[in-house]
């Protein structure tokens, strides 16, 4: 596919892209050939101008009427977002979210293929069962050289979560994804994202009790 | 504590509130008494004023060349965020990464207490070794009177998610916290909050391919 994989695309986009994947491939499941921007922007409450402006960067060209062929749409999304490049990463703390990240096989099918955990706790390292091997984070550098990945997922606790960045770091990963609450500093031309489940709950928690009072 | 629980708190703030948690707490294990906004403005890249700003919603005053008292600023942090209160939640599809929140008693120091799950798998349904039980989602209205929760948290597939937040809204849930890539929609006066895991595995992938090109 003729795509320009040297553009950087606007946070907003790259938010909004799996949702059309996620709607797309439902309509798929349920034997649906095409799907018109309207009818995507009715299931998902996006404008219908932004839907086409988004799928712009795609190269895909729907019909007039018809709209785009759904088969087409999944493969071009899926494409243009990554998702079917694997790309390698190390999970920092095996605790019970970082075991899960290896173990969950849905995020291998968009793309994060987890080669290797690193943990401090020996009961931890010593672990067969987890389809991974797990290392002492000292041995990083020596991994990085035998089993490179380019991303390290933070799911320490928020005292290790700048340490363990840095020496992720220096060993030659090029992205951080922070699932600790710490906020996170890195150099510039480092990626950078932050997964911020305790802002989420705070979140949740200040809307139910403003709607408690409310009613 | 003299606070106003019916404040509405800009998400902005609600964002930095957990990450000047995080920090004072590694502060106080590290025995440290006191902190100055301008101490957490250096560790965090946060304007010395915004944190001020931030700070003003808690009624709580720093001294003045001495700053917070560590101690008192994570209770108040603590209490303010909702993390030192009880909020019943049920996970709604107990697959790799809903085994991982109903495990992870890393929530339960914030604030969120899982009580039930629900599946539709019956192997899952079965299993006893969870530490809470997991039902079939047919069973939602009567698990809500005898075992009532006002979250769902929601890790099925794309396809379940819409229905899964209908379900338990009708059964009287009043937030929905959306782990799926599919775009949810609810009723005005539910809570909503997305953790867009998908979206952020997009940002990395995106961000890693332009910096290749860069470089």
């Amino acid at each position: 596919m003729n795509i320009d994989n040297n553009l950087i695309l606007p946070e907003p986009t790259l938010r909004r892209l799996p949702w059309y994947l996620a709607y797309v491939e439902i309509l798929k499941s349920a034997g649906t050939e095409y799907v018109s921007s309207t009818q995507i922007s009715r299931a998902l409450s996006v404008d219908a101008s932004q839907i086409a402006k988004d799928l712009s960067f795609l190269n895909i060209k729907g019909k007039t009427r018809i709209g785009y062929e759904v088969e087409t749409l999944i493969e071009a999304l899926s494409d243009f977002l990554g998702f079917t490049r694997s790309h390698k990463a190390y999970v920092f703390g095996a605790g019970s979210l970082g075991k899960a990240l290896i173990r969950d096989s849905g995020l291998s099918n968009y793309g994060l293929e987890i080669v290797a955990g690193f943990d401090v706790n020996p009961d931890t390292i010593a672990r067969k069962d987890l389809g991974v091997p797990i290392y002492h984070i000292d041995q990083i550098y020596d991994v990085m050289e035998t089993n490179p990945a380019s991303i390290a997922i933070l799911t320490v606790p928020a005292q290790s979560a700048q340490e363990c960045a840095d020496t992720a770091i220096s060993a030659g990963v090029k992205a951080i994804w922070n699932f600790s609450p710490y906020r996170v500093k890195v150099a510039e031309g480092v990626v950078m994202a932050n997964t911020s489940i305790y802002a989420h709950l705070a979140l949740i928690f200040n809307r139910l009790e403003a709607n408690k009072h409310r009613n």
